[in-house]
């Protein structure tokens, strides 16, 4: 009874939460440019009630009054973990003042929109005060959480549940001390050519070739649909209505393609989970981390896989005859793996993609702590691309303008995320083709259904029920580790590079 | 002080029914089948909340504070009309019992989801259930204002205040003495041939034409966009942000442009509302009536008119050489002005369009009175068809099923703006055209600034300040009157078929 109605209140916030979602899918892939505004202030308006809603006092006894049943229940079963996730969320939120929440929704839609004028008009100036007004609001959210060790802690455990500023750097190094050696003994190789992915591909084309081979991943369109927008993207507005949005170039292949691979992995991880979930905290990815190995699992251990590939690219070649008729399997296959020094994230390799995350979570984290100014980001930035990746910047819309994340109110918090999911990625990767190895025939067959029966057995359909470290554990038998990682790399790219 | 308080509390709920009409937006243009059961139960959630802070005692409180400062004003200040406009929205809502909105809410995404499906397949024992509930709800909302006439006064006075059954009958009773034998003596005539506009035409071509000739208009793009529905509407997020729909047949050219016209005109008397109004009750149109008389001028008045076409036909016919190179103007004229003993209301010509909405009207006070059962509806519907239009329609989706109105939640109140907007365009376009006679120069060379920037300054930019009645005796000098409406009909289908 009780339980009953704790679930009608998370609903509630559910509901008023997945409206919010649709708003800013909507400010991303439709909206008429006159409607920012009022979204901003739309946004605002029902994230605060969102906020209320989650923080009634109502809501905390009902949790208290719970207790006794939540600790008569197996730790795994699905009511004591929505109890105790519930409590979770009740328990941060509580900390958090509604005009904050409300001023962070207002801002950060504004900030959006400032961002996506000035983006392709190079202009870091017409953004930085709104840059400044973000990581003021995000000093004041840690600040809601005083006794951590690092001001970034309170906004890392938001995404990344466990984890702190501390635990994430020494992962981070200990996978430098391996990944700097290997991208410097590739990049001493001659470059791969990847002239075949550089031709003119119709936009329609391209869509329909991505949105097939996602429905082979299993990828469920009558639960979900693909738009275009200028930052590709996941966005969930029930168990049933799961999206995603690409961006197309037409004269590069590979954008789209991976993209939509890439963002039909945290789909799918969506669409996956129970059902009877539904309208509770638990119908969410338990992590930034586990989301992003996910979509990292489907877009590069599978998605730029020789196997994969020995199936679908005669399908590519029949599409595009006149571009990849007379482009081998192999050369299309060292193309989409091509490692270079580059600018762009999204864009990046898999050996050296890393790099690029670990210098903006250091960035975070010197502007966070006050050791670097907004006004000085830009030169810190193109410094650091220099050190770390070899390339500089040619402005800032290649450079530190180039990733909605800042600019859309997430300074904190952010990164992380995305280098643990390619840690995660190979580590559940390798525990599912140990237990099923018929998996690897099957790919280069075009055919998923043991691969992915087996993440929604083992992660999707547990939703939020275990914390990251409780599923790694779970599902891996043993703790997060990039041994499994750095072993699908040195292979892979051995190979590749004849290292 | 108290009025800024008032606006806050105003603005809140401005929001939270902006982001259930994106809800519903998308509901109709781009949600996955999946997406339906939580998308009602999200409708509801955010309906129940809007009418839970438009009808906090709070509000109340502040209406009554405010009332020396509202009539130390003019009636006619900006200020005074938003106070009085909130005090009959808040008196008006605060009877409703916030479950019975959130029933309505949930109900009619329901049974707009299964007309969805009930229509294409002709199936109306489907949707039968769901109508029997809409008309419980339907009375149960009209009780709850008690000491009415009729029980459909209450529903009539929600979207056309100030209207009643009894008012509403009779002007129809008028108006019906003269169409009908107009009508009758129009049809004794040869039909108009219409073949050249049921010819194959591209749905690209299609949409881009209607574009063009609604940005001549005036419709601004840069506040809105045109997406693709079952069935047209116009939606607004803010006056910022007002949005159509439209549908295409490819062999049909004049379903999609008339009905974009047609919603053009919902659209731009959205977007000339005051923007000191955004976020208040003004900051709408004022009546269904008044809305729908915008729609039909600009549909019909203007986008029937050979003057018009004068203008567009040539390079309508540049766009469509092979359909239309050989055909006249003379020819395209009388085809889109085709009359007919037709089955459905959307497509119907302006003389006969009247009965249909008339017809509707009388079967939902049947039904609202308890005269007429749902089970009976279908047929009572074909015998008024076969009555009034002297046409049988062959199943229900051509037949009762044909238009949503009912089957998203709205028996009673629903048609009659239809009709009284039909009157009400013709008296405002008379008194446009005799204030600016230079309009029906500029429409012949496409030129609509005068027009529009008279109907922006005599109608738009008031929103709800003005009541129906007041406002059509402030632009027209005297009350709401169907002389000219049908001085109009008698002069254009006078000279079209030589009566």
């Amino acid at each position: 009874m009780k339980l009953r109605e704790l679930k009608v209140r998370l609903a509630e916030v559910f509901d008023l939460n997945m409206a919010n979602d649709l708003l800013s899918w909507d400010q991303s892939t439709y909206m008429p440019p006159g409607g920012a505004a009022a979204r901003g202030r739309q946004l605002a308006t029902i994230g605060k009630l969102a906020h209320q809603k989650a923080t009634d006092a109502e809501v905390g006894a009902l949790l208290d009054d719970l207790r006794p049943y939540e600790q008569s229940l197996p730790a795994d079963a699905d009511d004591a973990a929505l109890i105790r996730v519930a409590r979770r969320g009740y328990e941060q939120l509580a900390c958090v003042p509604a005009d904050l929440i409300g001023a962070i929704y207002a801002h950060s839609a504004a900030s959006y929109d400032a961002w996506g004028r000035a983006r392709p008009a190079n202009d870091f100036a017409a953004v930085r005060p709104y840059l400044e007004r973000t990581l003021e609001l995000r000093r004041r959210l840690a600040n809601c959480f005083p006794g951590y060790q690092h001001i970034a802690d309170p906004l890392i455990d938001m995404s990344d549940y466990g984890m702190r500023a501390e635990s994430v750097r020494a992962i981070f190094a200990e996978l430098r001390a391996e990944l700097v050696p290997l991208a410097q003994a590739i990049c001493a190789q001659p470059l791969a050519d990847d002239a075949c992915l550089r031709q003119g591909f119709p936009e329609a084309q391209q869509l329909a070739f991505g949105e097939r081979i996602i429905r082979s991943f299993g990828y469920d369109f009558s639960r979900g649909r693909q738009d275009k927008t200028r930052h590709p993207f996941m966005t969930k507005f029930s168990l049933g209505d799961v999206r995603i949005t690409t961006r197309v170039c037409e004269d590069d292949l590979s954008d789209a393609l991976f993209s939509t691979l890439h963002e039909s992995g945290h789909a799918m991880y969506e669409q996956g989970i129970d059902l009877s979930f539904e309208g509770t905290p638990l119908a969410s990815g338990t992590s930034a981390g586990v989301h992003e190995s996910q979509s990292r699992l489907w877009e590069n251990l599978v998605g730029r896989s020789r196997r994969m590939w020995q199936h679908f690219y005669p399908q590519l070649q029949a599409e595009f005859p006149a571009q990849l008729g007379a482009v081998s399997l192999d050369t299309f296959y060292r193309a989409i793996n091509k490692v270079q020094r580059s600018l762009i994230r999204t864009d990046a390799d898999e050996v050296t993609y890393n790099l690029h995350v670990m210098l903006r979570f250091d960035l975070e984290l010197a502007l966070l702590e006050g050791r670097l100014e907004v006004k000085d980001l830009p030169e810190a930035w193109n410094t650091r691309y220099l050190a770390d990746l070899g390339v500089a910047p040619p402005n800032d819309s290649a450079g530190v303008m180039q990733d909605v994340h800042w600019y859309s109110g997430g300074i904190g918090g952010a990164f992380q995320g995305y280098t643990l999911g390619n840690i995660l990625s190979a580590q559940f990767y390798a525990t599912a083709r140990a237990a099923h190895p018929e998996i690897d025939a099957e790919i280069s067959q075009g055919r998923f259904d043991t691969l992915h029966a087996w993440l929604r057995e083992n992660i999707y359909r547990h939703g939020s029920k275990f914390t990251t470290d409780e599923l790694v554990q779970r599902v891996t038998g043993g703790p997060l580790s990039s041994a499994p990682y750095m072993a699908y790399l040195r292979t892979k790219y051995g190979e590749l590079y004849q290292l």
